[in-house]
């Protein structure tokens, strides 16, 4: 068997893997929630100066990489591969951003688990002896997914209280091949997994079934359980795909409910901000996590977490034609050296 | 330095990886193509039994697997991990087909490029024992991309003599860690290079210089020269798009004319098919390499050849808002042991 692969779906870095800086940047309801004062950056203009919402993710994006590169006081061609991708038709949030950087790129698709899944192939990459130097990044935009998902924002609809509030945000995380303060020790890949729910306005519970398996599966793989990790951090479940992931561990008999936290529910106040079940997005999880999260596993106030991209992988088409939802779910295993 | 990357955007897998298997499916016209003899299974039926073109772009990739893994005389359960990816928005081909299987996977999206590109994360991923038994995967769809980047066919848009022809096809390939008759050598992650140009109908022009970029890289990392290899095979640049990749390397004192073939060219006769330019479409090159360039490698009639996806990275979204074409280029070398 490959030596570096860990049970079924699980995987530890060849070589020592670290995260050694990130970046945060956020909108105008993000920097009015409880994580505001965290983010590198934020911006009161939802088109952060361009033309477009298109437009402003790649703006957001570029922002992310030129605030890493400085933290790290790293150029350009000083990365070996950036691995990105967002939610917009054929990933322009992305390719625009690295468009005539002369920087490798890889493009993912994993709906929003894409900031689990573009850590999870850095730590491969990096692990690996293939790159020095990795960026594992992604954005997206409340206005410019509600046009291109749900309804053009000018027509009003109404939100049913089921919806999430797709973040307007981008995080971008540097891997690095060295022993580091904060290390990803180990990582899952998700399987597509489906129960058959068509609600596209209630996607956390379409993506709880894939939540549980990756977890479920890092446990089984990693050997490991609920007690080994201080937090288990889900994408954007939102408050009720939260709730099917804790009954389904209940129904296993697995207690895992004080470990569970969401990054949904983390960046806005629910009732406050009136964002219905909560945050969602691939930019939710990923300035969660280059923010609150990467803090205060450098600092040491966190030791050991498991970060659960979810992914919700419909479309517009797929709803059109009554297709259920598949979810995906990929977890980085993060630990603190402090 | 990491110590399997090559140069600045190249590497080679730690350990020896080769392709053991592959499997192709085409749609009617492409099997009336001169390689029509070559596929595994084609079908009349340009929906494949399914009730619209999104499904039956599934259907070709679950065709696909399923061929590949009765060759390989395998189960879904003996793979490690799927890297795929299509054109549809959000991916709805390769996450429908990888929906409740329980394989592992990995989401992609590098338009037409995506079979190179899921080809070099299989190579760095078998090469660096995180996995034993991987696949990469691809498909496109004529008349599901039509009306996604165009017209809608009922609509019987004019065609320009610039434009290409999406290949309705799927190709999958399984990737093992160990020595076999076709090997994975090296590979060069791509950087998206645009020039500027705007012809959403003429894609293959707009590519070219992404193409130019990734092998030229090729050359320098590997310290190889156009002499080096039987051939040098680009995604789906079309007959324009080959004319100003060989103009690019002409202008750089590079001869590299006789050695260049584009998969575009190769699965349509172009003036009997009528289709203007030539192929595209990401199952345009997983089509092709899956059918005679692999067997080709298999008989030993050819001994090396560079596999250069392309892919050009705009949206629908991204040509209404006058942007430009970004294009990206990855290549993998694959040599034949026998």
């Amino acid at each position: 068997m490959a030596q570096n692969k860990i049970g079924k779906q699980s995987f530890h870095p060849a070589e020592p893997v670290c995260i050694s800086n990130w970046a945060s940047i956020a909108g105008k309801k993000e920097a009015e929630g409880p994580l505001g004062h965290l983010f590198d950056l934020t911006d009161t203009d939802t088109k952060f100066g361009e033309k477009t919402w298109e437009q402003a993710e790649k703006k957001m994006q570029q922002l992310a990489l030129q605030t890493l590169l400085k933290k790290a006081n790293l150029k350009n061609s000083d990365l070996d591969v950036v691995f990105s991708g967002d939610l917009l038709n054929q990933c322009i949030g992305s390719s625009f951003t690295l468009r005539n950087t002369g920087i490798p790129h890889i493009g993912l698709y994993g709906a929003c688990s894409t900031m689990a899944e573009s850590l999870l192939l850095a730590t491969m990459t990096a692990g690996g002896g293939y790159a020095d130097k990795v960026v594992a990044m992604t954005s997206s935009h409340f206005a410019s997914s509600e046009r291109q998902y749900r309804f053009p924002l000018g027509y009003g609809g109404q939100r049913t209280p089921t919806a999430q509030w797709t973040v307007t945000g981008s995080g971008a995380a540097l891997v690095e091949r060295k022993h580091g303060t904060v290390e990803l020790t180990s990582a899952t890949v998700g399987t597509v997994t489906d129960l058959g729910l068509t609600d596209a306005t209630n996607m956390g519970c379409a993506m709880a079934p894939a939540a549980f398996q990756t977890i479920r599966a890092h446990f089984d793989d990693t050997h490991t359980a609920p007690e080994d990790f201080d937090l288990i951090v889900t994408g954007d479940l939102g408050s009720l795909g939260k709730e099917v992931l804790m009954y389904l561990f209940r129904k296993e008999g697995i207690s895992i409910g004080g470990k569970i936290t969401d990054c949904g529910n983390l960046v806005f106040d629910a009732p406050k901000q009136d964002v219905h079940a909560g945050g969602s997005g691939c930019g939710c999880s990923a300035i969660v996590l280059c923010s609150e999260l990467l803090s205060k596993l450098q600092s040491g106030k966190l030791k050991k977490i498991l970060f659960c991209g979810t992914g919700a992988l419909l479309s517009p088409t797929s709803t059109q034609q009554n297709l259920p939802i598949p979810g995906v779910c990929h977890g980085v295993c993060i630990e603190s050296r402090r």
